[in-house]
């Protein structure tokens, strides 16, 4: 018996951990890992070393690394100044591939691969594409990745570099993911979906670790997170969860949710009509049917967070302020969370003084450079 | 009395730690900084945090960080297995602005804003541009940065993103120099030389403290290092003799010296003339006149190392192997320490089944994509 099974984050129903398996049998919810044999539970040491996190692996020798995670948090004194508040930022721009995404996609392959997963498919908007490209290489596997052809031309380059087969989508985000579905029917080529995969967010997890040390045990009382399918989102609740299983922690962060008013499925409180759908910079976060929608929801209730959705003018602004007031050169997606953060300092769901964490999703050297 | 000054590398001559004092005023030699005062000595802990490490400020508070080096090792499996070696990388790449420079950059820039400056200029062939740019702003300090028009656009407009006046130079990078030299001359702005500030190589001295650790106190045989001005090259061996002193080391690695066939006053042992140098792929190294040349070959008779020069297509062909058989990838510069490896083995330099680490010192997201 295995140490961890899929459990339907909907009727809660178990299934075996199938790679193929992705959805729910019984009611098309999407599942996530449950660990269920704590005998044979396989830990991975993560936030330098101290804390223990269960994975979904037989062993620490399947696990693939190219040196993801243990990104920095600094401190940023001018927006702090400018909002009194204490703002800090992780610089997940910073793991090998450019973005957050290497966390989940090194759990995610580590897991298909120790299952004998030699060839997948991946949809992306390029960032979670560029990484499955370089881990599945490593991996020694074959990857088809799926990304719209109005993707940046550095995106679309990156996942090629590293070898995969590139298959460019003359079409938006979801028409992109709806082309991997198909080319994937009917073959036995795994289906490695970012957006679907169990396993993914057992990656994502170790940055809510990494902060409980980053902040000395002490959480930051607020966490702003651009949210397009919602998996590092819901990767740094699944860590605050288990921590204070383990009573590590008491009180947990306010998890904020921020999306562009153009594609705002999770912000515009169930008003969202897909149809009205329009293009945003923030190309990570174009997702108008995000899967894990509800999963989402159920975090912004549990945590107090807030769901916020801001304009594109506003996540241009901040892509160049955070360069020129902090040093710090983020991607579109990233900058919407600062567009975020000023709308919630405005609407007082963050008071003065109170501590903010941002998550610096992307690389600005990965995406379209502002004028 | 400071706890350090400056000291000619060649006529040994002291001089006060002024900023404006790059070069010694008897012989023109470069300058490096000696501590000569342990009392008043400062310290920062580098590598994980277990290793002290004499910086040249006068308290740790006056340190500007943007989450700079502890930059992860990867083991290089394939490579590995193609050379019959034990090859590992440095991720450089995975720092702030995409290269090694932060480290170098972080310190001078603490150090000059520790002394009050306010005004910096600063040539470079894009990568030390960038991190001069973000780390400036950071320090409220305004930056000039001078760039070869040529130099790739992602690293000019990274330049900019950050708020650096960026002059464009329509020339080599040595005429990016002298026209970096014209513009400060007779100003009261200081040149903030990556080549040329002491202070620069107290911060890549950091990369060596960290392998100590790296390699759980057992150092690799074999540090293969792209050069161009040698900063790196000289930051990591300034290091090892530290650690040596310390009495921490015995053994040294070969620091081995890789350069461009195109631009190679080192590899090409004194027989190079700066007249017949040609354009090269790798632009962080293509210097005709590196300030710092003596001191580079002092180190490769110290340390055992060999001076080597690629060819523009085993630079190129590496970029893509590196990307393909590791998933890691680089700029052109970074892989022609690659194309150095591989001569260095076919040349016995290197012989089977020694350990061999490679500092991957920038990202291929800042330069030309390869066709």
């Amino acid at each position: 018996m295995s140490h961890y099974e899929f459990e339907c984050t909907e009727c809660f129903r178990s299934h075996k951990a199938d790679p193929q398996t992705l959805r729910c049998e019984t009611c098309f919810g999407t599942l996530s890992v449950k660990y269920v044999n704590s005998k044979k539970q396989v830990n991975t040491l993560v936030g330098g070393g101290t804390l223990e996190m269960p994975i979904p692996l037989c062993s620490l020798s399947e696990y693939l690394s190219l040196g993801e995670g243990n990104t920095p948090v600094v401190s940023m004194p001018n927006i702090s100044s400018m909002f009194e508040v204490e703002a800090h930022a992780k610089l997940e721009f910073m793991n090998p591939t450019g973005s957050f995404k290497d966390r989940g996609t090194a759990m995610m392959i580590s897991a298909l691969k120790s299952k004998g997963v030699h060839e997948i498919v991946e949809d992306s908007s390029g960032n979670a594409g560029a990484s499955v490209s370089a881990y599945s290489t490593r991996a020694g596997m074959k990857a088809h990745i799926f990304a719209p052809l109005s993707a940046p031309r550095t995106k679309l380059n990156q996942i090629k570099i590293y070898g995969s087969v590139l298959h460019e989508v003359d079409g938006s985000r979801d028409e992109t993911t709806e082309a991997a579905e198909k080319f994937v029917k009917n073959k036995s080529i795994v289906y490695a979906s970012h957006n679907l995969s169990p396993f993914f967010i057992e990656g994502t997890k170790t940055f809510g670790y990494e902060i409980f040390n980053d902040f000395d045990r002490e959480m930051p009382e607020n966490i702003v997170v651009p949210v397009g399918n919602g998996s590092l989102y819901l990767g740094i609740w699944k860590a605050l969860e288990e921590l204070k299983e383990k009573r590590l922690i008491k009180t947990l962060p306010k998890l904020h949710c921020i999306q562009a008013e153009n594609v705002n499925p999770i912000a515009s409180n169930n008003t969202w009509n897909k149809s009205e759908m329009k293009s945003t910079v923030a190309g990570g976060i174009a997702v108008g049917s995000p899967p894990r929608k509800l999963e989402v929801q159920s975090v912004l209730r549990q945590s107090g967070g807030t769901a916020n959705s801001v304009k594109e003018a506003s996540i241009v602004e901040w892509q160049i302020k955070l360069a020129k007031y902090e040093g710090l050169f983020c991607e579109p997606t990233s900058a919407a969370a600062f567009a975020g953060l000023e709308n919630l300092i405005n609407g007082k769901q963050i008071d003065k003084n109170e501590s903010v964490l941002i998550p610096i999703t992307g690389s600005g050297l990965k995406d379209v450079f502002p004028e």
